[in-house]
């Protein structure tokens, strides 16, 4: 199980927001220490991040907030720091704490919106993670720092790379159809005159072959070129 | 290069969020259909996004917005509405567009807060994507959702898995060292007495092996218990 702690958050917009990419995530869990209490009692109004701010616990230490976690990773903007732990990038973070979340609990900290975890925060952490954002502009908001390292966890790396199937293509003959049909209307509309009209036939074969046409529009488009034609023999 | 296109936002916090997420992941290039003119106004007094805010294109249709862009992804929290076009998992759409971006232009386009991507909006689109997000709670806010896909183009896929190298732990002689000290010190403490003292230092011995005891730290915990045994002696 993996919990979300957020150490002095001032603004309630961000523990809202925390709390509704919880919620779209699937973490229930929130610990928060020493809030601001106007921005904690104003986030409670967010709307259906609700019954995760209600059940937040709020704690007086980082160390209460952690009780019973054997893994806590804390987040950090600031990679040149005198770290006396290890530092991953997120996605080295996220493989390593969803192994550990498949049988035991983790936390998972973020600091204040103004000067992020304090050396003494990130004392309790057994190392610590970085969201792989421009070193010049490095700082994100809390709300979005959350939600992308949620979704680092909940992303299913093995769809990666997989595409969606490609739609089964026109073959030959309907192509042929088509370029039939194409040729024999522009033959009415004037665009090929006798002298080079079977140079254009090739053109045309060409240009049609050069087209992706799915087998489910084929006859869409030969009802369009049979409409042409009609008009253009008209 | 990526085009964020936000169609008819709403809230200028959320225009302000995707603006500062451009900027942390470094995308600069905004543009937005049919904005709702205070939102837009008000956003652009957002801090350290302001150069992204200043640049931001506003355009009268989502064609305008998409033209010279030869990848259009639309993005959706609805799975199962009757789509015309084919719905990747973000994971999916990641390197995909990574490609694309690596010799072509393409757009990303976000509806608004309230209703998402219309289908005409959609009928601007190659192919949607979808963050995983749980069904009961599918809709994200759209400055979250925002950074989210720029973090999926931004991460290392390279990365993932490679741990941080394990610190070089103590040797057999380091810790049997550890062991001896421990042991005197608990003689001394009256934590072994002679009949069991055999069985206890093969216990000890064990504990001390569990331990997993970095090698630049074994001159501290020597220290340590050197300054314990002399205490214990006294």
């Amino acid at each position: 199980m993996l919990r979300i702690v957020l150490v002095a958050p001032r603004n309630p917009l961000n523990i809202g927001a925390a709390a509704r990419a919880m919620s779209n995530f699937g973490f229930p869990d929130l610990r928060l220490v020493n809030p601001y209490d106007v921005a904690f009692t104003e986030a409670r109004s967010a709307v259906r991040s609700h019954y995760i701010l209600e059940q937040a616990q709020v704690c007086a230490s980082v160390g209460e907030a952690v009780s019973g976690c054997t893994l806590v990773a804390g987040t950090t903007a600031v990679g040149n720091r005198d770290l006396h732990v290890p530092l991953y990038r997120l996605e080295q973070a996220g493989p390593i704490m969803r192994e550990h979340l498949e049988s035991s609990p983790a936390a998972l900290l973020f600091g204040s919106e103004k000067f992020g975890l304090s050396n003494e925060d990130m004392s309790y952490c057994n190392w610590l993670l970085r969201i792989p954002s421009r070193e010049e502009h490095a700082s994100m908001n809390l709300g979005q720092a959350v939600a992308i390292c949620l979704y680092e966890l909940k992303r299913d790396a093995a769809l990666a790379g997989t595409r969606f199937p490609t739609p089964e293509m026109a073959d030959a003959g309907d192509l042929e159809r088509m370029t039939a049909l194409l040729t024999e209307t522009l033959q009415h509309s004037g665009y090929v005159n006798e002298r080079t009209s079977q140079s254009t036939e090739l053109k045309i074969r060409r240009l049609v072959r050069r087209l992706r046409v799915p087998q489910g529009d084929l006859e869409t488009w030969l009802g369009i070129l049979r409409q042409i034609l009609w008009k253009a023999k008209g």
